[in-house]
């Protein structure tokens, strides 16, 4: 077994950290912005330091390869992403990056034999925090092997033209021209050039520290859907029109949202999870009786039939009257669960068992590069413990133990994809 | 009795239907718009027209003045504004104006003798659509007359730097100076110069119409408050947080506006409205579970005691667990119901009988410049029936029989007033 050096993780998690700094302890570092170029930079310089050759392909996803040592064996990947969303913390996407790092910088320091060239790599934007969609740039070179259901969201000429939410004069396309990061389409990640996929990320939920484990053994991406419930009535005056004859919108939202509480929870589907965190009320005045409310609902479970149990409860909610109010549920999208590699599973839990490092089986429930790369290589990911289960914020955090045996734990799953 | 020309009052609603005409059947007409402009223009034409002394005040607010036979006679004022909401309709405010318009054109037309000279009058920035708050010009005017807890959202400065919700840059106060209507605060309404004070208005709801009856006999303007009720929670990962640790503040506010309707409807309180027309969400995405939601509430009735029996309900919701959530309910500001002048309601309903209009006692349930000028001046108000009790919003109407007996009872009205 092989173990990854604390000292040297925790000098990175402290200079990535400073990339994007928002002063409160965490950081803003949206794709191809300044703070990701500083970033992406130092990934550069820590590579090209310890004799890795450097790819960039034409979406400025960056590859760090060592040479292994039979020839024409193809290339084992471990990737993540260096952009976060505003105000998040100095974990979610860096940490799988810097987890790749080590486990390069470990082999060229332990001397580590290995048939297979490793790559250590970066995705652009994968949190379309600045230009949406999240994952898109995986979504682009992972198109041909999505499902066409998915695949329509990524269209290239539509992501090139994606516009930024701060300043929608400038597109992806046009900051990725000035970014100085635009490569070659020939070093995209490709089944032709590399054997399989690893990505260690943060659990982002509380249930490795509920079950005092380190690492989760992540096993797929749960299927989910997410819909939209939207509310028909009629605005009027608050003060002149009698409440019998109201047809109030947000008060038909918050009876349906209440039943759909009572009657998703009373279908008992162990681990089910289901939100609803976006709303729209029309005209949003407080002088006026609201004449449209709608609200999101994301739904996610393993189990195709346990979703659409739950389908059946909010589409069937356009059957019944809320508050004088017609009730329409569209669709926004839905994916079904994806099952990492059973193989490279295998490795990781093998890999945590002899290391002696706590771990349990999980599901991730959150969308990451690596559901995507599954639809084209062998893939599996890598959980470490989130304090608090919280992420996407600044308190988020994962001790440098954690995250080193992290580290660690996907080093030796990879060796021994290394030698099958 | 004396009748209005509903040939010339048909005509005014035609003409001044253009100015601000959004082209599906209604206008958008802020104050001191361009739009606004052609509409004060046409009322000065017209004023003008008939012999009519203009006077502007300080706040662009317009006065038309017939004289009156006796000399040293204070003046009779009808007042209402000019300006509508975003996309409004053809009868909100204009009406009023109009209708001042038509009884002075009457009383010239018809010769008809009055002592006390009698004024159309054009309030500026009723809707405060463009620049918060409503009725910000009679809020200025009547100032020193408000009770105190009124009076401090109206203070000079602040109106005058109150700014654009279109252009943050612009002012209130610049739009005033750039717009050339601004004259001197001498002409400002006031005791010394005016004896009362009259404002006919659409009743912007449905009871006039279910009562087959056309006009209003507004005996008060509703007391009301306006409270807002904030719920805390956590936001998590929409896709990794277990549902039982959730807090989920859309959760909690739909849960107690479900509570709110059932604890209040349970008081049997008659004509009690109340709405809840405006939410804040936060992060407000469609991935997030909410920290943070509020929503407004707006309580109207005549009788204080009513008031305080809801408000005890609403407090109430502070006292409970929403979701694991906390409540906090916040005032954002309420009124005392206000009547208008006995005598002058009097005048108002013996000019609907002697004119043989079917009528009925009614509340003001929106908020008015009456309702400033009252703590000034004797006054009172004139509803029209509205047309499914429709109003700031482009279906809204009135038909010109209803216009034009509307006026004709302000006309028979003033001149009650006149001979007192």
């Amino acid at each position: 077994m092989y173990r990854c050096s604390m000292e040297r993780m925790t000098d990175k998690i402290k200079t990535f950290s400073h990339f994007g700094d928002a002063g409160h302890g965490g950081i803003t570092r949206y794709s191809l912005s300044p703070e990701a170029i500083l970033a992406r930079n130092e990934f550069r310089r820590r590579m090209e330091k310890i004799g890795a050759t450097i790819e960039i392909d034409d979406l400025a996803n960056v590859y760090a390869t060592l040479p292994g040592t039979e020839p024409g064996a193809k290339r084992i990947v471990m990737a993540s992403h260096c952009d976060s969303v505003k105000n998040g913390g100095n974990y979610d996407g860096i940490l799988g990056v810097m987890s790749a790092m080590e486990v390069l910088e470990t082999v060229v320091e332990q001397q580590i034999p290995h048939k297979h060239p490793l790559t250590a790599m970066i995705w652009t934007n994968e949190e379309g925090s600045l230009y949406p969609p999240a994952m898109m740039c995986s979504g682009i070179v992972c198109y041909d092997a999505m499902p066409e259901s998915i695949r329509k969201g990524f269209q290239y000429e539509n992501m090139m033209a994606s516009r930024s939410v701060l300043n929608a004069s400038e597109t992806f396309g046009q900051a990725l021209e000035s970014s100085g990061w635009k490569g070659e389409r020939r070093y995209r990640l490709s089944p032709e050039r590399y054997e399989c996929y690893f990505e260690t990320h943060i659990e982002q939920g509380p249930i490795l520290e509920d079950h005092l484990n380190e690492i989760g053994v992540v096993d797929c991406v749960l299927g989910m859907f997410n819909d939209r419930l939207k509310f028909y009535g009629q605005t009027v005056h608050a003060g002149t029109f009698p409440m019998p004859k109201r047809r109030d919108a947000f008060h038909a939202a918050a009876q349906a949202l209440c039943y759909l509480h009572e009657e998703i929870d009373s279908l008992h589907i162990p681990d089910l999870v289901y939100t609803t965190g976006e709303v729209v009320c029309h005209p949003d005045v407080h002088t006026c009786v609201p004449d449209y409310f709608d609200f999101s609902i994301d739904v996610r479970h393993e189990s195709a039939q346990a979703l659409e149990r739950v389908l059946e409860v909010v589409e069937g909610c356009q059957n019944r009257q809320w508050a004088g109010c017609r009730c329409e549920v569209v669709r926004a999208w839905n994916r079904d669960t994806v099952y990492w590699d059973k193989e490279l599973v295998g490795y990781v839990r093998e890999a945590c068992e002899e290391l002696g490092v706590t771990h349990q089986s999980i599901h991730s429930g959150a969308g990451h590069d690596a559901q995507f790369a599954a639809y084209m290589l062998p893939t599996t990911m890598i959980f470490v413990q989130s304090k608090d289960g919280l992420s996407h914020c600044e308190p988020e955090y994962s001790s440098p133990e954690h995250c080193t045996d992290g580290a660690s734990v996907m080093l030796n799953a990879v060796l021994k994809a290394d030698k099958r």
